[in-house]
């Protein structure tokens, strides 16, 4: 069958299904999710087979080392993806709570209710068991989804599709509830971002070409997972062990992901009893620094920051530092070169850290604590697909409330307008 | 000045802004918006006199009468464009208002708290009063906004845009806070959707065609005021009285508007006692009966329902009818014709009313009420920018809270990730 038919087809049966999904108790998707973690776990000998041939086919391709890593599945991840189905289901249905009750003069009965949006297609470069994390979170707020993975993970994604889909027919459910696009062509994505009859919403979870190239052509509206280019201010009434010990987190705790903080912006009245014991920390774990000349002056070891080096997503033991006169020029800076991703200030000052937090336009800002923290688990969400960059919908990380939307009930007793 | 420069430095200026317009409370907003509405009931006489500039273009071009009517201000509609002013200004300030406060166990204090959006572009095809609605919304929740009006405008929504940015000024607030496009070159449209770099949001509401090129071009995300195809179930246990006025109102009260009803699904086995009688009263209104045929033996005058009957938004004394044997039918008949907008049970039987308002899928759905209900100010969100028919973000009318999101403030004393 063409790619276009073949997709359009899967749109077709998502928006079948979602009309079955969203008129589901809780209970029914609990079980199916729960019997997922049981068949996955039964079927771990079958999971890792598929796997092997993703990641031969990756060396023959020539990946790096790190992108193999990232792409192999063994008995533990799955044991961590059966146990995050687990999680999922034990945590509280959005759908159907009512978030505000109200009675117009006239007589009409306002209620505002959870629904789910309906069909999701979730486009994606990451690791295979994001499929079944994203796949649970799509199912437990009532939505159909249509995954798109790395091709490079696709035999991975099949064998997880066709287990999470087997789960959902004994079940009683659609399977077609779950869906992976089963092509590693391109164009996939180009005849998925185009189904605007079908789809709902589209969020893009990847790499900057990705993401651009979704956002530029998507029919469906989109809510992109971009970058996180996160800074740190610390402030001249922070507590400077506070600061190293947050600061070190913060890039060294997982320097590859998008809340690892990638610029250290320093008071200058601080900066010389801060920056030289914070830079030998960092220099012990083998971060570069890259720094402004005030830093230069004192770290010697420190390679000058070029101007592209300000607002640059290392993902790297990398970090940019920059000495700042004061606070107005930290959050100029951040309103520069930032993301809006995620921001924190290290100060024992109140004033000076609410100022800081109501002025920085991030989805999450943070006062004495790591960026790291921008993560919908350490939140309290629950679990998270994604941090949306962009403001509409949800802005930051979303777990399964952000998987909803809300409609009006409404009840009268025969009221017209006048 | 290239039109593209010239809306490049406009985006680059309203972004700007909104970073000053974050920041404010409520006050110097609400006063800005009452002396906004003091200079326009002053300059009335130069609002009509630019008005009448539009108005003698539109004759020469061969606008209808009804379009015409449209377009025209006076003083009629400029004190309602004041007070509609002076009403944003009363109404509460969503900016700031914390949403959810939670401490997770290792002590971070979390809260949720509303900020603006950040910069609009607001593409219409309305009458200028709306140009004067969006703008006071869009500054009372914190937001420039940059405005796309009709061409057919353009001399009054300058005007406008002038003496709204003057009165910014005279505040001390950025002008640039509140933008009118100087063009009619539809290439704007273009130009405006492609500045994801300083752009939050596009809200575009108008005809088909422009929904369609905005939403398939943009690169900003958009949230579409797209056609409303409502309609009406007559269920076996509904109060036909009820049944007749409410159905009246929802068809005849203002056709032209996208919350009137555009099909009425009646249950067979009242049929024969509600058909008559009802369409007595739309005939006696001077509305088009098209009707399918068990429709047709119970009016004779009713013209025959074709195939593109059903789904169509007449926006006009028009309305199309069919019988259905049970609300199985009339429940898949709304999910195949439907738009998502409003939807109508009459009944009074309580488990049909329920189950109606789970299943159907809109984002207001009501029970014994006119579909006329579907908008900002009659269901009690104070004003309306649009209804959004896109579900994400906020699904339906979007007054002052809809216009912006939250962040993430978290207060910690020094947690790290482990």
């Amino acid at each position: 069958m063409q790619l276009i038919s073949m997709i359009e087809d899967m749109a077709k049966q998502a928006k079948s299904a979602s009309r079955q999904l969203r008129r589901l108790e809780r209970e029914p998707k609990d079980d199916a999710l729960r019997l997922m973690a049981t068949r996955l776990m039964e079927r771990q000998a079958d999971i890792i087979k598929e796997n092997k041939k993703d990641l031969s086919k990756a060396k023959e391709a020539g990946l790096t080392p790190a992108m193999i890593d990232r792409l192999a599945l063994d008995e533990t991840i799955i044991k961590e993806m059966a146990d995050g189905l687990e999680e999922v289901a034990a945590l509280p249905d959005p759908v159907g709570e009512v978030t505000g009750t109200w009675k117009r003069p006239n007589g009409l009965l306002v209620r505002k209710v959870r629904i789910p949006l309906g069909v999701i297609g979730f486009i994606y470069e990451s690791r295979p068991n994001v499929t079944v994390d994203a796949a649970s979170l799509c199912l437990k707020s009532g939505n159909a989804v249509i995954l798109k993975g790395g091709s490079e993970a696709l035999s991975s994604n099949l064998i997880l599709a066709d287990l999470l889909g087997g789960a959902l027919k004994e079940s009683g459910l659609p399977p077609e509830a779950i869906q992976v696009i089963p092509s590693t062509d391109r164009e996939a994505v180009s005849i998925l971002i185009g189904l605007d009859d079908f789809l709902d919403i589209i969020i893009a979870r990847g790499g900057e070409g990705l993401i651009r190239f979704v956002t530029n052509h998507s029919k469906v509206p989109v809510l992109k997972h971009y970058k996180g280019v996160c800074h740190i201010y610390v402030d001249k009434f922070a507590d400077l062990e506070m600061a190293k010990n947050v600061v070190f987190n913060a890039k060294v705790q997982r320097p590859g992901v998008c809340n690892a903080v990638e610029t250290l912006l320093v008071h200058k009245s601080i900066a010389d009893s801060f920056l030289p014991s914070m830079s030998e920390l960092f220099r012990d774990a083998g971060v570069e620094i890259r720094g402004c000349p005030e830093t230069a002056k004192l770290v010697p070891w420190a390679k000058p920051a070029f101007k592209g080096d300000w607002g640059e997503e290392f993902l790297d033991l990398i970090i940019a530092v920059k000495v700042v006169s004061d606070m107005r020029e930290a959050l100029d800076h951040i309103e520069k070169y930032g993301s809006n991703h995620t921001e924190a200030i290290i100060t024992n000052d109140h004033e000076r850290s609410g100022r800081f937090l109501a002025e920085v336009d991030s989805s999450v800002v943070l006062v004495n604590a790591s960026t790291r923290f921008n993560d919908g688990n350490q939140l309290g969400l629950g679990a998270e697909i994604g941090i949306n960059t962009s403001k509409i919908h949800a802005f930051g990380p979303m777990g399964l409330e952000e998987l909803t939307t809300t409609k009006f009930v409404v009840h009268g007793d025969g009221q017209v307008r006048t």
